[in-house]
């Protein structure tokens, strides 16, 4: 059987930041814009090791005879 | 026993990808950078709701006598 798909829709609360940061933005100056864009991208990119690690953990006890 | 602490470093490809995001964000206009903040940061959202997903259902299973 095929896994279920994942659901990559936002809660009401993330939806309703993510519309408050459209009109942020807008306010913050060019350099920090930038600095934001980086920082994000670098925590993302944490978040993903990190969710890597989980379900590696996961699988490897999934995996023990107990 | 605790857990063991979380690993919140970089493998060597995401440093240097960071590094050649650091330089390319300078040349996006301002707009494009607002667009792509948004995007982002949505993204990221998305990818936490479904890391709790993964840790839920590993939990659940688990928690399951075999």
């Amino acid at each position: 059987m095929l896994p279920q798909l994942p659901d990559f829709s936002l809660t009401l609360e993330q939806q309703f930041d993510l519309h408050k940061y459209q009109q942020l933005v807008k306010e913050i100056p060019r350099p920090e814009l930038e600095d934001l864009l980086i920082k994000v991208i670098r925590l993302k990119m944490v978040q993903e090791n990190l969710s890597k690690g989980v379900i590696k953990n996961c699988l490897i006890q999934q995996g023990d005879p107990k």
